[in-house]
């Protein structure tokens, strides 16, 4: 998908929610577990309730390995589900992949082609050449890890770099910009680190960023918004678990779709606050 | 596996040799095309081939996902037929994974339950609560990047941290060793980098170090030995490409063998010369 065409859906469905697939057998509701396939069953009605609401799917590769070769199962018949019905969702492999170059060419194809997944978030440590490999294809996006929600990213996204006033987070997001075709980068950004995404945005006006943490654990939609909104929009924030394990009943993807429609609203407000539509 | 397994291991087979099953539906010899499982086929026939010349076989997961369910199914098939028929052999899932804590737990489950791998690859940008899950595994290796074999590393992993005398990768081994169970930590180190293994060791004399690079990608063997051999031997070297694709002819298992053969005869020298056999 072309980031004009992600821009547009935003508009149109007043909404920059990203709804993530963390699909655990533990979690969803224990009458789905009589299906053939209770991890597709369970994503299937999610996506049918939430879709009018959100602009991006995004399963969590994780919860998908955790369960063998079901878990591909349920992954790849999810892809192919929202592909073949819902081609207007950007779809976001969540798999923090990245490794030495002709492997993370076979990440690539993996994801890109394989899969055909829209983007795909890839971890920074190893540089130039476990990232190109993704930026070959086009219409795909890279979403790169720069400064992430949990409690581990001050181990070293922010400490600093000798010799600059970077942190390691800022360097990583300088130096990319400098590789091939970065126009087709995007960001992670915690939604938990609100009070550094102002300076952040200083530096990549323009890329898209993914913003997570809003909801279970515990960011400010409003907040995070006021700092990095552009012009084109420029953000998408994704919520898992507080959306799709809103309930755990048979009104499970109602109630799904109650607060996906619950953040939807907000978001059509700060679009219209921010004169974008 | 313990620990102690592996270094029994490795002074009865007189070899610190991993051989890394980096398997290609491209490279691999076209008549296994024809068989049912191709990818399995092959790994299968090179296990049978070098298992007496090694004490580690590392499949590199990029490599599987890129052929979808396929490559997952012979993934699986692959790993079970080293856990039930060489159940003294080491293995590694090179999947250079991380994510979030309850992402991670997911990985882990992957991995060490469903998979029954006794390590994993994994990538430290998200820092502590990113790796942890792997580490509560009892007797599961955790082997984290550090300074890896690409020309990337010297994007990031090299860079110096204001404020002390450590380049990145330093400061991710010496903060990883506060780390719950990092007594089960080993740590990737590539062997294009020998100038930089002595200092590194100097941190860290105990932990095994994972050495990738030598073969194709031009690492000198005997010089990184010189660097990092202890006295728990505290190193594996991984080939991949110069040992599985010695040949492609219907001889290329016994070609992989001769390579892998060369390596170890290589490697019961430096044993000897350091007086641990």
């Amino acid at each position: 998908m072309k980031k004009e065409n992600l821009i547009h859906q935003i508009k149109l469905k007043k909404s920059f929610l990203c709804i993530g697939l963390d699909t655990d057998l533990n979690k969803i509701p224990k009458f789905l577990l009589k299906e053939k396939d209770p991890i597709f069953e369970f994503n299937k009605r999610i996506i049918d309730a939430t879709n009018k609401y959100c602009v991006a799917y995004k399963p969590n590769i994780a919860f998908y390995e955790s369960n063998g070769l079901d878990g591909w199962k349920a992954l790849d018949k999810t892809i192919k589900y929202l592909n073949t019905n819902f081609p207007e969702i950007f779809t976001i492999a969540d798999a923090k992949r990245g490794d030495i170059g002709n492997t993370s060419s076979m990440y690539a194809k993996a994801f890109f082609d394989t899969m055909n997944f829209d983007s795909i978030t890839v971890t920074p440590y190893m540089g130039i050449d476990s990232v190109e490999p993704f930026l070959n294809y086009k219409n795909k996006h890279t979403i790169l890890l720069a400064l992430t929600s949990n409690k581990g990213a001050f181990d070293f996204q922010t400490k600093q770099i000798k010799g600059t006033n970077n942190n390691l987070y800022e360097d990583v997001i300088k130096t990319s910009l400098n590789w091939n075709n970065s126009s087709q980068l995007m960001y992670v950004v915690g939604a938990t680190k609100a009070s550094y995404l102002k300076d952040l945005r200083k530096i990549i006006p323009n890329n898209f960023l993914l913003i997570p943490g809003v909801g279970t654990q515990g960011g400010d939609l409003n907040e995070v918004c006021k700092h990095v909104i552009n012009n084109d929009v420029g953000l998408i924030i994704n919520s898992s678990r507080s959306i799709i394990y809103s309930s755990s009943n048979q009104y499970f993807a109602d109630d799904a779709k109650k607060s996906a429609m619950n953040l939807q609203i907000q978001m059509h407000a700060i679009l219209k606050d921010n004169n974008i539509i």
